[in-house]
């Protein structure tokens, strides 16, 4: 065991940080402005003993120098650490200290939905292996508990169907585009100036990370493995501010929905994409950065979770809350360190996890899907428009529900139609946009957002 | 140990019910039809062994006769019984049955708000002395995963305010008089009809219901002691439906709030009452019977749980969740009924409980809470009557927002006065409403009603 130092008192349970940026910094502060109360709510003092960074030269403010590696690897697996908490984000070398980690037996707190995505039932099962735990509350929804009631609260139901708004960043620029009248590009520039999006926004944009989020929600919720290659999905470049016009005309507005449900086959239907949500729907009212995850079972009914779903102090929120579980669960580590310690707490496994040998998931297809649709086409602006794109709906199986010609391009000859559908089979949407572009009206076939749940869902 | 009957295979978890109410038969019905995905989930399968009823002789559909007894506190500390769940509801016997069965070794899991509001300190330390556990996450909420989160997940908060829609009946009734217009009778009696009200609704429509559940929660949220006793309370008896449609055109909607917050001088603020919230307010469209607890911490923000707060299946779904808890968590009691049993679980110490000898509140005095008013008053219909008000007001220190003059009843020789305050002392509120009556002016002082939030609490 490393000989004790002035922070790191013996009985305390030794935490190794890896990563010190916006939430690592979140993360550390806490935890050195709030020891004594955490102490108290856990059982034991908590020492953070070693902090990972990239950069060992660049000054640190507030941080003991003598506590500052850049090799996040070897700090992981040192005796003296009982709980990595790994907040570098990315696959690696993230991947690799929580592995090596949860190899020698401590358990890791990871806010990295990335890694939790794409190799999670993998980690869970070496945690489970070693008789530690792997916690990832932060990793979807910063502050909003989602995971563990989803793993422990919401145990006693089938879950019908998740519908969740997880990606703060798109989020903020949709309500920007419908709320103030923005370009995609103006929203983009503002969400960039306020710190909510990258440089480049790719993932956020593209429904990347709401995929990865998507996958790890809906392998709890389904008990099963959800990998977000199994997750269909579309991102918000194409939407234009005239959609948000049109779908406010319509009663609507428009989020970046991600969705899990069983369909009555039993096969999953996982999905992210741009949703028209009626102005009602409790989803619809969630603006700007908030995130909410929409559950229904079958015993609950459905339940709303909301709240601040990015930022530092949110993600820190979820972060210590699986830190000081693990502490008042008891030991987190099988090493040395916590050996000897002073503790009230009696020997104990980790806190429960989700199983680490699902069953495989069936997945939807999407042609399958059965919903209503927003479609916005653009159309030459003659006689005998109307008739021939309605024919081709007709061949195609999909019945109009509302249509409105608008803004008529003189010197192009050309004018927009926004249609809406009744309930339609996406392969039948799929054929119509396909083919659509060859008919002598149709100058652009434009874009198609899907308007709610499916048919398939809860909503009967 | 019992033998094991076909209901009972050896290796499982022993359980009694104590009531087979409304939500008892669901829990019971529950845990039949979904027997073998439980035991898969919780990793033992779960016997009902005992079933503790009012009237032996009533028939009980699909429910053995022999699980069938009239003593609740014999079966709860029967030697073939692991863990004890209780939904008999009021005081005795059902604190009689928890604390016997707590004494014995046994967990319990308890659907009863009043048991814990009043007597739940003393229980929890009872569970702690004898290694077990207690859980009560479908006291408040119904289905609403709350009482885990605030224990667990938003641990590393200072709780900065909870406000909570937590009775249904009251906000069933609310929302039928605001939207159809209904008077305070007819809402009583179409809740009635609905069996949303029970046919003595004082508990409800009191406040005393939800004064046990913000007992319950501030409790947790601010780690202290709250007793009903503790929390201020007024019922929804004294409104009236103009009092809806004067705050709908003022742009408000009313609420049953129950409201803890710890003021800036660490003082608490526990208190029920209907609340005027602004129609945006995230609380102002939690309706009919739905529930809905926002949470504002010093890291979180602010978070909401929301969702089905009472009936059969939601609150099933919390007390199975419980149950399920505790079977995946290892040995549920220190009896014989759990020994030799085939578990893959190491012996382990119950769950995380809250802290059982928590340091006492100290209480805010309601005179000292700043908020802003909404008055209805009743005045003689003649000339220097809103003078003579005004003065009433400015002798107060209160500072009048908007005055509206309406209804003038020419028989009677009466108007009616709605005023909305700027923000005013609670202590200048109530000598206003005490020295009213004997202006000249005034017929009836009428009634207050609380607008938003204080403004010690979270909203600068």
């Amino acid at each position: 065991m490393a000989p004790p130092t002035p922070s790191a008192p013996v009985g305390s349970i030794g935490v190794a940080l890896l990563g010190l940026g916006v939430v690592g910094r979140g993360v550390f502060e806490a935890l050195r402005d709030n020891a004594a109360i955490y102490a108290t709510r856990s059982g034991r003092p908590i020492a953070v003993r070693g902090v990972a960074v990239h950069d060992l030269t660049r000054a640190r403010d507030g941080v003991d120098q003598a506590l500052l590696t850049n090799d996040p690897r070897a700090l992981a697996v040192r005796d003296d650490i009982d709980i990595v908490v790994e907040l570098m984000g990315g696959m690696e070398p993230a991947a690799a200290c929580i592995e090596a980690a949860l190899a020698a037996g401590k358990s890791v707190v990871t806010a990295n939905k990335e890694v939790m995505a794409k190799r999670g039932p993998e980690l869970l099962a070496l945690a489970q292996q070693n008789g530690v735990a792997l916690l990832y509350e932060a990793s979807v929804g910063g502050g909003i508990p989602i995971i563990a009631p989803l793993n422990r609260d919401l145990q006693a139901n089938e879950i019908r169907s998740l519908q969740a708004i997880i990606n703060g960043t798109t989020n903020f620029m949709l309500t920007a585009m419908a709320q103030d009248g923005l370009s995609y590009d103006a929203a983009l520039a503002e969400a960039q100036r306020r710190g909510y999006a990258e440089a480049d926004p790719s993932s956020d944009v593209g429904g990347v990370d709401a995929a990865y989020k998507l996958a790890i929600l809906a392998s709890l919720a389904f008990h099963t493995t959800v990998h977000p290659d199994d997750v269909y999905r579309e991102g918000i470049t194409q939407l234009s501010a005239r959609d948000f016009r049109f779908a406010a005309d319509l009663g609507y507005v428009i989020r970046l929905l991600a969705v899990a449900q069983r369909d009555t086959d039993g096969a999953l239907d996982v999905r992210v994409h741009p949703t028209l949500l009626d102005a009602h729907d409790p989803l619809a009212r969630v603006d700007g950065v908030l995130n909410a995850v929409a559950v229904e079972g079958d015993l609950l009914g459905r339940a709303i979770f909301e709240g601040e779903g990015a930022g530092s102090r949110p993600t820190t929120s979820a972060v210590v809350a699986d830190l000081l579980h693990l502490v008042s669960s008891g030991p987190a580590s099988r090493g040395p360190a916590s050996r000897g310690a002073a503790s009230n707490h009696p020997p104990e496994s980790p806190p429960r996890q989700p199983p680490t040998d699902p069953p495989p998931a069936q997945f939807a297809s999407r042609g399958a899907l059965h919903m209503r649709y927003y479609l916005r086409v653009l159309v030459r602006d003659r006689p005998g428009v109307i008739a021939e794109i309605g024919r081709a709906f007709a061949t195609n199986n999909i019945s109009i529900a509302s249509l409105l010609q608008v803004e008529a391009d003189a010197v192009a000859g050309t004018a927009e139609l926004i249609i809406t559908t009744h309930h339609a089979r996406e392969s039948d949407i799929d054929r119509f946009m396909a083919t659509a572009g060859m008919l002598d009206a149709v100058q652009d076939v434009g874009i198609r957002i899907r308007i709610g749940s499916a048919s398939a869902g809860s909503r009967p």
